[in-house]
């Protein structure tokens, strides 16, 4: 299987698409839960076939770091180095830098810093960010962009746009001589570091990267721009960084009507619930973020009737499940009392059925989306969530 | 179900029985895993039903300090309130009070001590401990002993099995009587706290515990008394305190033979897996420990070929299951490196696989023990595993 996208009914803006990677399946729009190190937190790889988890988001800054890219491609890529066979994106790792590497310092070739784990400079390229993706051979790849500071002048967001274009050239740039060079086409390529690495997904894709802040002209001129270098797909970054929950809906909204429609279109690190079914009905295929999963370890649980802190003394002799609508494994067997006594303890289990809770309740959100898609009732889904997770 | 026992095979001094209890059978001999809280730690339930686990272990001391024994009680007893529906051995608490418990005093009438939670004072008793085994509503509870230091002079040993013995007349007749007011039989009786508990379980059965340390004729004393005082099955208790091996071995052999050949023989808090072998040849039918479990939990695994280390630099890219001899799920879809992996960057997924493998490695252990006492190949099993783990 190659890579590919089929839109099969829409519902206003709203799409229910299938997208097709060389590694299975992904109907859309989908909810990608986050395994940052290779893993998703707390839980089992066969926790998350059977909850219906399609498609896993993996951190390249924190792969990259460790256990090192270039060990996962001796191992033959990501997919066989965790035994998880289904789809995999990999972001650029320019998120992490960003937010987590220290001393860390930007110019036009790219990022310089220092790992969090244990001091050592690296620098990462649009070409190098290439070249570990490659190695990781995720099904999906992303172009490294400049991750913009919020809030943010017009001046400075156009300043990064345009860093952000050219990345974007020199990735989609060295993708597909890396691409070419896999097909045989051009073996003499060199990568950015002179060593061929090994690219463990020939059907690998790339998608670029909207940015532009919260500034409509320059997300219309980052999609135009970005678009016109073609990538295989586009994302919408940038967003769900302090700004305004309606100023996202509508940059999201208006950004997304301008992206190819034939394309999946993949909103970065959102959001809430209603994030999901508000971005999904302006357009968006395609979600990831760390807050079920974080939030379970947490004890924070997302539910038919809201949100549910485990740790709450009212749940101490509570007999009934975290959510009396809920089919998951933790709601068929578990009670409040229980769960809450397990956090409280501090066991690893209180980790793991709260996740399994919280991706099932994002897995079936997008479940109901897709439904209310092809039945033409997203608007009583939207009512509905809204109603359940007041603003 | 009631409670009962059932001698299918002998093999030496080995058994191949069946224990009956309320919630269900047991294959012996049986190792049974602690799940100290009301869970085993890093392991959901259907893990350990697809473990094969028949009977889990879990600890008063911990349970009646939190969310506290009267809390379990309401929610209908332990089974209900973790949603295990299996056999369920409580112990009696005496042990974590002497190992966990601040600022101890033991005199006659029980163990004053304080919480290692929240500093709060609390006496246990023979009495108290079968009212707390009562409210949790185990299908085995374990009377209240005092558990001796090691190593102990012979006029130390006796004092305390002397005490032991007193406290074993005192937790049987409360057992007794609270059980004969289950029965509607002494409708009157008070509790020693004078609060008439729920008793959540009217099947359960209680178990007495030999003492007398590493001395022979002590043992034997102890075996004659308890069992004059008539419990509904026996443990042996104060073994793998720091004694050698030989000396464990010996004192297991020697009390073993001495009890009733009709009744199930607990081996408390033993072993590794050639204990679990040895002990089994010389006639014990239960088991327990927190060495598969914790031992996961710290890298540390046991397989066919021996023990493996998981943090070990030579496993970063060692493609191989932990151990290729087994069925377990972390071995059939996840290699060294991976588990490594995992270890390293602290994942919680580590303990939970790590422990998968520990727990099937255990009960396939006993599995093989049962096996191999049906078609009397014991001896062989024994070399096996002496060779696999040598001393």
């Amino acid at each position: 299987m190659s890579f590919s996208f089929e839109v099969a009914h829409t519902h206003g803006a709203a799409r229910r698409g299938v997208l097709t990677t060389p590694h299975g399946i992904v109907q859309t729009p989908a909810f990608m839960a986050v395994g940052t190190q290779g893993a998703v937190k707390a839980v089992t790889h066969r926790d998350l076939d059977r909850l219906g988890c399609e498609i896993i988001l993996a951190n390249t800054y924190h792969l990259y770091l460790r256990p090192g890219a270039d060990r996962i491609g001796r191992l033959g890529g990501l997919h066989r180095f965790i035994g998880w066979n289904k789809p995999i994106l990999t972001d650029s790792g320019g998120y992490q830098v960003f937010s987590l590497a220290e001393r860390r310092t930007v110019n036009e070739e790219g990022a310089t810093f220092r790992s969090h784990l244990d001091g050592s400079e690296h620098l990462l390229t649009p070409e190098s960010a290439v070249d570990i993706q490659a190695q990781l051979g995720s099904d999906v790849a992303m172009v490294l962009d400049e991750c913009l500071e919020h809030p943010a002048t017009h001046d400075r967001a156009c300043e990064s746009l345009e860093r952000t274009l050219r990345w974007a050239k020199r990735g989609r740039d060295h993708f597909v001589r890396l691409r070419g060079r896999m097909l045989g086409s051009d073996p003499r390529t060199s990568t950015s570091t002179g060593v061929r690495p090994p690219s463990t997904n020939p059907g690998q894709a790339q998608f670029g990267i909207i940015q532009g802040g919260t500034y409509p002209d320059l997300r219309r001129r980052s999609v135009e721009e970005t678009v016109a270098i073609g990538f295989d797909a586009y994302a919408i970054g940038g967003l769900s960084v302090g700004e305004p929950i309606p100023v996202m809906y509508d940059v999201t909204e208006q950004t997304a009507q301008l992206l190819p429609a034939d394309l999946p279109r993949y909103l970065m690190g959102v959001g809430t619930p209603v994030d999901l079914v508000e971005c999904a009905a302006r357009g968006i295929d395609m979600f990831d973020c760390v807050l079920p999963t974080r939030n379970a370890r947490n004890g924070q649980l997302f539910t038919s009737t809201g949100r549910l802190n485990i740790k709450n003394a009212e749940f101490a002799e509570d007999e009934r499940p975290l959510d009396e609508a809920c089919a998951c494994y933790t709601c068929r067997n578990f009670s409040r009392a229980y769960l809450r006594h397990l956090f409280q303890a501090g066991e690893m289990t209180a980790g793991t059925l709260n996740t399994l809770h919280n991706l099932h309740f994002y897995l079936d959100t997008m479940r109901r989306v897709r439904e209310a898609i092809v039945f033409s009732t997203l608007e009583e889904v939207r009512q509905s969530y809204r109603r359940i997770f007041p603003a």
